[in-house]
């Protein structure tokens, strides 16, 4: 971003057409991502950032990461981790070993309560994800999200928007 | 939704790929949505539902709408608008003239306030909408968005989990 740079005045703005798809991806993707999280909530009092964490802990084989290989792997800045898993650690999700000597932050562990909270919560959250967005999908529009979020990714990292 | 039903058992749930493509939909819209809700804030101290709003009673041509006609419009519940606008009123934004025997709720109007934020805010917002989504994808890869987004839509209009 540059909005007070020299060159502000030959930056582009999308056509009436570019904005309307802006719009529609914006729109249609918080209305699902609301849905994914009032089942979640409703059904097993998770939020989706809890979720992500335990989908996360759970698929490694010690069950157990380094908060900033944890925060990588979920695309959070650490800060915004580290005060969410405080909330997780009380509720006796996830354990926290703080290795003062090591910038690599503290080793996170999945509690055996949190995996159960994992296991119980799964099946409905996954069917949730099937039928708001996998069943509205052909194989072919899939596939195109998949391309289209690829090549939105390689832009973000690769400019300095990416914040 | 019919997480107690007796069918459970029978719902799908999405295979590896088709759940990788998920998480990487929620996620890459949610840091596009991120980058421009934090441009916004940071260059015109307006959220992205702040904007909403503006951008829907400017496009109007006497710059205003009955509360219940920019709830479908802007697609937010409303109690939620009613909240939101509550606090833009307080701002100067919009003015709500309220109709007490009406049940298509009060009239609000876009403030030369707002109109003058609105104004200002708008070339920064769209050069970042170009910026980040637009100069991303190619035109292909545009329109595939736009036709699986209303793929989307269609699905969630027709069934039961749009809450």
């Amino acid at each position: 971003m540059n909005p007070g740079g020299a060159d502000q005045s030959s930056r582009r703005s999308p056509t009436a057409e570019q904005l309307r798809v802006w719009r529609s991806f914006a729109e249609t993707s918080e209305r699902l991502k609301n849905i994914v999280a009032v089942q979640l909530q409703d059904d097993s009092a998770l939020s989706t950032g809890d979720y992500a964490v335990l989908v996360a802990l759970f698929e490694q084989p010690d069950r157990r990461m380094r908060s900033s290989q944890l925060a990588e792997h979920i695309s959070w800045q650490r800060s915004r981790l580290s005060h969410h898993l405080g909330r997780m650690e009380k509720r006796g999700l996830v354990t926290r070993e703080t290795a003062v000597d090591d910038s690599r932050g503290a080793v996170i562990a999945l509690t055996p309560t949190g995996a159960a909270m994992f296991r119980k919560a799964s099946p409905a959250h996954l069917h949730t994800i099937h039928d708001t967005f996998v069943a509205a999908l052909d194989a072919r529009q899939l596939a195109a999200i998949d391309d289209a979020m690829r090549a939105l990714d390689t832009h973000l990292n690769g400019s300095p928007e990416d914040r």
